[in-house]
Formats: C-alpha cells, sequence, structure tokens
C-alpha cells in the first residue's frame, strides 16, 4: 500500500463512527490474508484483542504486525478510533497538569516523546503496510530526512496547553543526534514552536535499551534541577525505568515494538 | 439489571462474533443513557476508548463506569470479547512460562491474584450495572460469603499449565484474612485444587495502598528464597511496585478500580 492508499483511507474513513473498525461485513472485520510478507497468522486471532495485548504491553518483544491485522491496523490508524482513543489520553493528561501547582522557578517540565506521540509517521507507514512488513531503516531514515511528517492533533494540542500553564516541554527521542536539524525543523514546522531540551540519542548509547537510554536522560534532568511533572509516549520503554515522571501517559501505538 | 439479564446475555451472546460489542444499530453503540446512579455523562465519549484507556492506566482513581458505558461494558463481559482478551493475555504468560528452565529446589513460584484473575464477580456485577453503580463492600461482602464465584476459564487453564511445569502457584488477594475458609472453599470447587500459599490482607495493612501491601508481601516471598518468576492481576496495582515478577501480566478488567 503506498501513499495513495494513505489518501484514499484519510478521504473516505472519516465518518466519525467509533465502531468504523469492527463493522461486520467489513472487510477488516474479515480478517482475512494480509498483504505484508510472511509472518505469524494464528487462525482466529482476534485483531482487537492483538491490539489490547499490546496496548497493555502484555505481549513485547514483537517484530511485526500480524499479517491477518493489517488492514484492521490500517483502518485504525487512519480512522476516528485511533484519533479518539488519543484524545482520551491527551485529556487525561491535561487534567493531570491542571491539577498540579507550577513553581515560580520554571523547573516544571513535561517529557515528550517524538515518533507517533508528537510526530506521526502514518503517511510513511501506510507504504509499509502499517507495521506489517518488517522495519527497514532505510526507507524510514528517507522519510525522517524529508522532515514532513504531521503533528498528533492531540498532542500538539496538550503541548500548547501545558505551555500556556507554565510548564516546560523537554523532547526525548531515541532519533539519532545527527537527525537534530531534520527533526527541530518538523517540530517547528508543524507548531512545536518552542522547547526546553531536544534531546536525540548520542552514539554513546548505542547498543543500550530504550529503557536504559531515556532513563539515563530522564535523571540528568532530574539532576539538573528539573521537575518531571509528566511523561508522555507510545512506547512502554517511554514510560518505564527510573524517573518516568509524576505520571505518565501512554498514546496507542499498534505499527510498532521499541523494547 | 439482576442475575436473571446476566443469564439472559450469557446465553444469546456467543456466536463467537469479535466485534459484537461494536456492532452499528446495537443498542451497545447508541451509548444512550445507562441506568446507573449519576456519574459523569461526557457527551461524545468512545467507551471503546474509555475501556483503552482504563486497560492502560491512563485513566486512574475513577469510582464508576460512566453511566452510558454500562451497556457497553455489559455486552464486553459477557460476551465473547473478554474472554478472546484474557486468551490472548494467559497464552502470552503461557509462552513464558514455558521459556523458563524451572528449578529444582521447587522455588519458582507464579503470583495469582484473586477477584477478577483467578475467580469471576461477574454474575454479581451483573447487578450493579458492570460497575456503572458504587461499589457496595455489604453486597459485595455477601457475595463472596456464597462462595460461588465461577473460574475465569483462561487463568486456570493457565493454572494448570503452570503446575505441570513444576511451576507453584501464591495467591495474593485483597480480601481480608478472615475470608480465608470461604476463599479456598471456593478456590477449591471450581478447580484451584493446590498452592503454595494464599495470602490474604491482614489487618496490619488497613490504611495502605494495594501496591504497598502487594509489595510488602511480595517482597516477603522473595526473601523467603521464592523466585517470582510470573504475575497475573486484573489490577495496575497487582503488577506495579517492588519485585514485581519477572514478567507481569494484566487482565482485563473494566468493571472497577483498584489504586
Amino acid at each position: 500500500m503506498g501513499l495513495l492508499f494513505f489518501l484514499f483511507l484519510a478521504t473516505t474513513i472519516s465518518d466519525g463512527s467509533p465502531a468504523k473498525e469492527t463493522i461486520p461485513g467489513d472487510k477488516v472485520l474479515l480478517l482475512g490474508p494480509g498483504t505484508g510478507p510472511g509472518v505469524d497468522r494464528a487462525p482466529g486471532l482476534s485483531c482487537l484483542s492483538w491490539r489490547l495485548a499490546v496496548e497493555t504491553n502484555n505481549i513485547i518483544d514483537w517484530n511485526t504486525v500480524p499479517g491477518q491485522c493489517e488492514d484492521y491496523i490500517g483502518y485504525y490508524m487512519l480512522g476516528q478510533q485511533y484519533r479518539k482513543d488519543s484524545a482520551m489520553v491527551t485529556n487525561q493528561a491535561l487534567l493531570h497538569a491542571q491539577s498540579l501547582t507550577v513553581g515560580r522557578d520554571g523547573k516544571d517540565v513535561w517529557v515528550f516523546d517524538i515518533d507517533e506521540t508528537s510526530l506521526s509517521n502514518s503517511p510513511y507507514y501506510a507504504s509499509q503496510g502499517f507495521g506489517a512488513e518488517p522495519y527497514d531503516a532505510t526507507s524510514f531514515n528517507k522519510w525522517v530526512l524529508e522532515a514532513k511528517a504531521p503533528a498528533l492533533p492531540e498532542s500538539l494540542k496538550l503541548y500548547q496547553k501545558l505551555l500556556s500553564l507554565g510548564i516546560k516541554v523537554v523532547f526525548l527521542t531515541g532519533r539519532p543526534e545527527d537527525q537534530r536539524n531534520v527533526t527541530s525543523s518538523n517540530l517547528r514546522l508543524v507548531g512545536y514552536h518552542t522547547w526546553e531540551k531536544l534531546i536525540l540519542k548520542q552514539t554513546s548509547y548505542s547498543g543500550e535499551t530504550a529503557v536504559a537510554y531515556k532513563s539515563s536522560e530522564r535523571g540528568k534532568l532530574v539532576k539538573s534541577g528539573y521537575r518531571i511533572v509528566g511523561n508522555i509516549g507510545d512506547q512502554w520503554s517511554d514510560l518505564l525505568g527510573t524517573n518516568p515522571g509524576n505520571r505518565t501517559f501512554k498514546l496507542p501505538d499498534p505499527m510498532y515494538y521499541i523494547g
């Protein structure tokens, strides 16, 4: 599936039905053979159960979306349910932020992951079977260098409201340091106009897990006197480990897993 | 809704459709006013998003199921999706167990929570709007004392397979110590015939959170030389805190929250 398919879906799947993903008779429900390469095909697998188990961290260390769930995940990502699920999370995040007493010292920060949290790579993943095809670093990095990832609308709204509450934003991403310029350009282009820090992964962390890298960088923040009042990401590896923050918020992402 | 309604649903909602909960035209989808007492009615609330946010620990410290989601949760709990979601989790748990090298010293244990993990209180909650009505300790304890809670079938299968792998089971529950006899009777009656320990909450823990109580008891297990190779529960408070176990597994429970 290419970008054309993405645009087709984006145009047609927007009737606001919360159940679009599971309408009987819809090809999504049939869960027929996907078009991705050879992945495990568990007969009778419920894609809804698979997605829930992924989001709750019960299924870990997975490589690709099961072939028969490719269409299901595609509809989910491009339809209304992904947006609604994201809004439910960012609304909770905002309620938490509004309950805080923000310090006058400017040391209250909220940690944002970038990919599938601040920026959406759905246009790219539409060409990759929405995660049904194995991760391809070459084509993904090419997409990143184009700097045209759209904002996740619910996350951008949260970002704006946090700033208005006096909370500063720290971006903490697994993107490598050599993608700093293109990342900051992309962020600014879609509305993330300011930040306290933009932390990218140094080569010194190569071979370390995402949990170890992100815990270490959050530890540095805390050591510098920052208070991490919130932390939002699409991967559990953004939210587990040490110094996770006062509260963590898990956005949906059924397309890929980072441990 | 009473037990009659429970039996009605249990009889009729079993066609195996993974999408039963969200079939258009179904009253579940209409999300009309529930029959529970006054709870927040967010217009346009997606019950699917609410459930996902609860399961991912994004919505915490909640008291009752939103009124407009009462029917949705009832269908979910009594239909096939809850069973499928549970099976997805216990299958992952079994895969983890099968990957372990079990010690010959008999010190490998798996921690099981009881309510909504080993035993199901759905017959009781059917009379409580499936969590849409506020928690009523009197009627719940009356139900517990009847000792007729059915097993959660997927959990019972996991239990049997763990035993056959040589892993011992420790039940760790928030039920109070004075419910020991009725709890062990109920467990045995539905097929949980043996256990290494059955840990109930001592009055000394009163006022402590579930996370503190369960962490403390798990700490005692570890101090006694047990290795907690797995831990399964329906609440995040079963799985967070210290000594959670090598891996944790979160079963679904959209009916109530224990912090």
